[in-house]
């Protein structure tokens, strides 16, 4: 196997590969990567337990020579250290070059480099062709849909099903659904497909795979409870791991007609809460809001560090008194999330959960349960 | 106590108090900052066991009111607390009230805090006041001088003397010299002032210092073998503490004659000492340098991953043919420190200390060990 390639375009393909190379990973085989050159071009492949990445360079780039001389083959190169030769190497082209499937020569006229490398057969067998649903959609609904649930999903593998992104698609419909218990984001986006599904995948393997779409326009989505998801955008296929189990009812938690309504500016809410959040532990941020038509409040109680109040400018409130108590960070995440000037929470008792909205956007739903304090 | 202050002046004080404060400090009221409203204006203070920084804000500055409706006193309050309270706050103008010297109520019409306090007289006794040799110089150059020695000094406590920077003062030179035993660097400067001593300090503590200095053009320094040193800029006094022993003599181990030089473009050998180091383990990057008159090579050899060869492009060699090798982050801080364009590496034999030099510039000298391999 050999190759000469032009260096930026064998860089982006080992940079969204390595997107799926965990720094630890307990099968050693995975800290590399697999590079294959074929009829199709050169094929970058890196995976984890959770996902894999399958990025490829083409031989023709519009008229231009990405790839030449090249001669079939398949290898495994640690990924870290090919990447960061690629990296930094100087030269615009450079050469792989395979000796006795042991040493895989890399060099720019300038700097060589002799690296270690193993049989392609020591890796393991990945499937990445497509099997079960399909549907493609625009890449930046699909980016848009991740950024404004996935982040409400669990971080803890207590109960493993939390920390999946929900996706369900019917009648034209894909919604995205994450909760970790004590608060939840969903968010809906209308799809030109009749597929139906249901499953559940890592949240945080979503976010990742949202940020890889940059430049792609479309993306085809192919899902099968077997086989796990299958995104494919541009030169890049990924393939994630389902998470098993039934995801949790939650259509009936959401609160539809509220007896307290907040109108806010979301900046100054956000400033205020940074700000009393200071006198918080490390731990958890608790503030409580304290609502009447004339003054609203936020304020944070410490033993070690005292107290801290702040009373908002701006605002509309409709509804008796109302005190209610929250981990502010979700508060933080459900009005980021939203992306609007402003944003209304809405509140059923003081003990119930409670939503941040946008009215002129029903398509996200964020619901936070208060916390009993003081 | 009370006053109200202008929150830019006020922040700027925190700031620079608060680079004495360390993350974790064996005696709980050395967390805080003494806040000190005198005739002389409002005094933060802020300590560990190594430095301890005091800096004022004056009533006026220019014609423009800073402190006003001020009541003296004196009071401790939590350092990371306070600084980031008043860092958030958007008002242009602050007041800080004490009430009953246990809480500083912080508002400005907006926020309200009130933040635990201490009774100032739980603080230990620090005495500023220069009392040793003096003399000023600017700080441009006392920072040049701190730049270009002190990174060598060493990091580990087993020999504290090595952590420090030497600062030697004798007709009209001052000279700083650190090193870790197996790398040193020594800068020289010509000061206006027939001083004498010889003294040292932290030489981390030299760096955090002389990265205080923007905006002020000169600095006063006072060495006193038993209260430290004391620099005196702008609104700011730093004393650090001296580190006792004798420092190791160094100046009979500089060679004044080589047989081998290597004249290099730094960037150059920079950038391939940086791609050769890939390859390197995590802990030490060890490269070997083999010279010719006609070819110039970096290589690096491991187990793990393989080898490495960069050839220079330009340089200009004098001598015999030469192997020497070395941690590359050594040669690395010394061209850095050099802040040359063009860097000479002169070697005496291939197991001898070698130096690296700028030409141009002979009051600056970086000698490295070499390091035996292979």
């Amino acid at each position: 196997m050999r190759f000469t390639i032009d260096k930026e375009q064998f860089l982006k393909a080992l940079t969204y590969a390595g997107h799926a190379i965990a720094p630890k990973n307990p099968y050693a085989m995975l800290a590399n990567f697999k590079i294959t050159l074929s009829e199709k071009g050169l094929e970058v492949l890196g995976s984890n337990s959770e996902i894999t990445i399958r990025s490829i360079v083409p031989y023709m780039l519009k008229d231009r020579e990405v790839i030449r001389q090249g001669i079939p083959g398949s290898i495994l190169i640690n990924a870290r250290v090919l990447s960061e030769v690629v990296r930094k190497m100087e030269g615009g082209e450079l050469s792989l070059d395979v000796i006795d499937n042991a040493i895989a020569k890399v060099d720019d006229g300038r700097s060589s480099f002799r690296l270690n490398c193993a049989n392609a057969e020591e890796y393991p067998d990945i499937d990445l062709e497509p099997d079960g649903v399909t549907f493609d959609m625009p890449c930046a609904a699909m980016a848009g849909l991740v950024e404004q649930s996935a982040f409400a999903a669990s971080t803890k593998e207590q109960r493993p099903i939390l920390t999946a992104l929900n996706l369900e698609a019917a009648d034209g419909i894909l919604t995205a659904t994450a909760t970790d218990s004590a608060r939840l984001a969903r968010k809906t986006v209308a799809i030109e497909s009749e597929v139906k599904f249901r499953v559940n995948i890592p949240a945080r393997v979503a976010i990742d795979v949202s940020k890889l779409f940059e430049g792609a326009s479309t993306v085809e989505i192919t899902v099968s409870e077997k086989k796990g998801v299958l995104f494919r955008f541009g030169q890049t296929v990924v393939s994630t791991r389902v998470i098993p189990g039934d995801y949790p009812q939650t259509k009936s938690i959401i609160p539809q007609t509220f007896n307290y309504v907040l109108d806010v500016n979301a900046r100054e809410l956000l400033n205020a809460m940074d700000r009393v959040s200071i006198l918080s532990s490390d731990k958890e941020s608790v503030v409580r809001l304290s609502m009447t038509e004339d003054r609203v409040e936020l304020t944070v109680r410490s033993d070690a560090n005292g107290s801290a109040v702040e009373a908002l400018q701006t605002f509309q409130f409709t509804g008796e008194r109302l005190d209610v108590s929250f981990n502010s960070a979700f508060v933080v995440d459900a009005v980021k999330a939203l992306k609007s000037e402003d944003v209304s929470v809405c509140f059923l008792a003081e003990m119930k959960p409670f939503v941040v909205k946008n009215k002129q956007d029903d398509s996200v739903v964020e619901l936070i349960t208060p916390m009993r304090t003081y």
